[in-house]
């Protein structure tokens, strides 16, 4: 399944881009003017194919969850019971991104993708969510690989479904969330792997470690490397033996969504880990990508780097749970809107030529 | 009346403030993970001196226009007659702000404060906006002051009126406009003046001037200065010598949110130039403002060093019409909201202390 989903991405689609640069000229504004705005408008054409987008009506951010071993380790603030506890508050509207996701008009989609245990009362849609569990948690990876090469497929697969799932809802715009305690040292690891970095260059204080936790965290993803000694030109083997089930389902869900032409912002630190594992197996998916934010987190420029994209926002956030790439679906949807609703200079009544002549004239004077 | 309106701000509530901290420290999430968007619902606090805003449902974008005389001297890639012919765009909602406010939920407010001529059917609310007038477009300031000092009063007065009246229709967010042709060429003035700053460093190409259209416009800034010697310590003698009367009603728009207690977006430079003459006017009214985008024109950083702002977006953005700070406003939204809506540990039943237990018991392992 997932070898024919890579193979049915396509590339952006080159007529549409033409078509909606120049309906960019025409509008009544300075050339360029709009700035990051109007080469948004161009890549979403290319994206889904349509030059112009009467809004972005159906706003979906999909929160991938799940446990990690590696939090035996030490490495996070918060004890691993607050994945659990905070899948909760997603399942009550209570967390950050369902704040965001009503300011902005998007519905949340939780998926308990790895959950240790089972959550009452979790996610939007009840008991569905069950299913989606591809295991009670990785496994400790400073002693063995996090899951199966078998289980990274599943947990990729489980984020291709749910885009599936989703588009029959109706799907203009995704954004990724990701909510697993220990879950920004795998994705350290990931990144240290896939872009060929230190890891103490891309392994930060996370939710908040101090600096002598955070040495201790950098000690965890080098002994973990050094054990596993992952392929870089193997993804699968990378997610398999230091990743984490949402980051999986969350790479699934880019694939998903590029195969679908469906523009999917991209949150901070790890689902830009997710998103690399995505463009490793996928280069065509790369297209599809729009960085929401950039993350104070040290590996998420490296991440950026290799994928050559330019965050809308720096607003500091390291929160996850897709709060950055909620907080950056209106700026996307403006210009979607501002391509399809502004008046051209005929339809103003005022000519371009006329612009040109009388600039002409007042240069002569 | 100016002076009086001046008298009435009234420095930041830093009751609210500490309150909002404290609330901002009890929310579900690692202390600081909101990066900015905390800081906002702070500032946002000490401006409206209320700690929690159930969103801000009443958002204002006030677009001013008007005629330059300046325009005259070829220091824009567009005729003069363009200005008129935006008003119309913005009565028929065609133009960008126009199409941001809507994707925004927020409403628009242009003014006719200088126009040169009359604009038919121009303006939300129609006739009432031709009361507004200051004068038929400034004069040529490279031979003769802009305006009156008298007349430089009434433009600060007449933004602060159409505050008054914006209130009585609901007001929570207020984002500032401009609409003028030529108006770039009078803000590098003023900027050069109020920072002390040569032209050269602080004129660009506005919407669009070719590198040697540029040298001439800066030209005839370095002369305008020269003629005049505006005093950089009388911010409405250099309003009157040097600037316009949209200018001018943004510094009154600016002048009446600080008095009401409302939160300003500040659009890009040509309200930054207001901004500062507003600031230079009542010192207080610093605290109301949020910087909502960084301009590429060369003269905003040096305005927004002087008024110590860190702007929220930087996307390229160069169109004026308060296009900027529209964009903005879903961000400041979402700060204040997240303060509000989200749970707190004690709510979610997640109690800090356990965490802090839970942490030190993975470090004694």
């Amino acid at each position: 399944m997932l070898t024919e989903w890579i193979r049915s991405i396509r590339p952006l689609d080159e007529q549409a881009m033409r078509e909606a640069r120049r309906r960019q000229e025409t509008l009544t504004k300075p050339p360029g003017s709009l700035g990051r705005l109007e080469e948004l408008a161009v890549c979403l054409a290319g994206m889904t194919g349509r030059v112009r987008h009467p809004g972005l009506p159906h706003k979906v951010v999909i929160v991938m969850a799940a446990d990690h071993g590696i939090a035996a380790e030490g490495v996070s603030a918060y004890p691993a019971e607050v994945t659990a506890q905070m899948m909760l508050s997603f399942a009550r509207g209570t967390a950050a991104v369902n704040v965001l996701a009503r300011t902005m008009g998007a519905r949340v989609v939780t998926v308990d993708i790895g959950l240790k245990g089972s959550v009452e009362g979790c996610g939007v849609r009840g008991a569905k969510r069950e299913a989606r569990k591809v295991g009670p948690g990785t496994r400790n990876f400073l002693r063995e690989p996090a899951m199966s090469r078998a289980e990274a497929i599943r947990a990729v697969e489980t984020g291709i479904s749910i885009v599936e799932e989703e588009r029959t809802r109706g799907l203009d715009l995704l954004a990724t969330g990701d909510m697993g305690i220990g879950n920004t040292t795998a994705s350290s690891a990931i990144t240290a792997v896939l872009c060929g970095r230190p890891p103490a260059e891309v392994t930060g204080s996370g939710t908040g470690l101090s600096h002598e936790q955070t040495m201790r965290k950098v000690h965890v993803v080098e002994q973990a490397i050094q054990l596993h000694r992952p392929d870089p030109s193997d993804p699968l083997g990378v997610l398999a033996k230091v990743g984490g089930f949402e980051i999986g389902g969350i790479a699934g869900v880019i694939l998903g969504a590029a195969a679908s032409r469906v523009p999917v912002l991209i949150d901070g630190f790890i689902s830009g880990a997710a998103a690399l594992i995505a463009v490793r197996l996928a280069p065509q998916a790369r297209g599809y990508l729009i960085a929401a934010h950039r993350s104070p987190e040290p590996g998420h420029q490296a991440l950026l780097d290799q994928l050559a994209l330019d965050p809308i926002l720096d607003l500091g956030l390291r929160l996850g749970e897709g709060t950055g790439a909620v907080l950056a679906m209106p700026i996307v949807e403006a210009a979607a809107r501002l391509l399809d609703e502004m008046a051209t200079f005929e339809e103003a009544g005022i000519s371009n030529r006329a612009f040109d002549l009388a600039w002409n004239r007042s240069l002569r004077r």
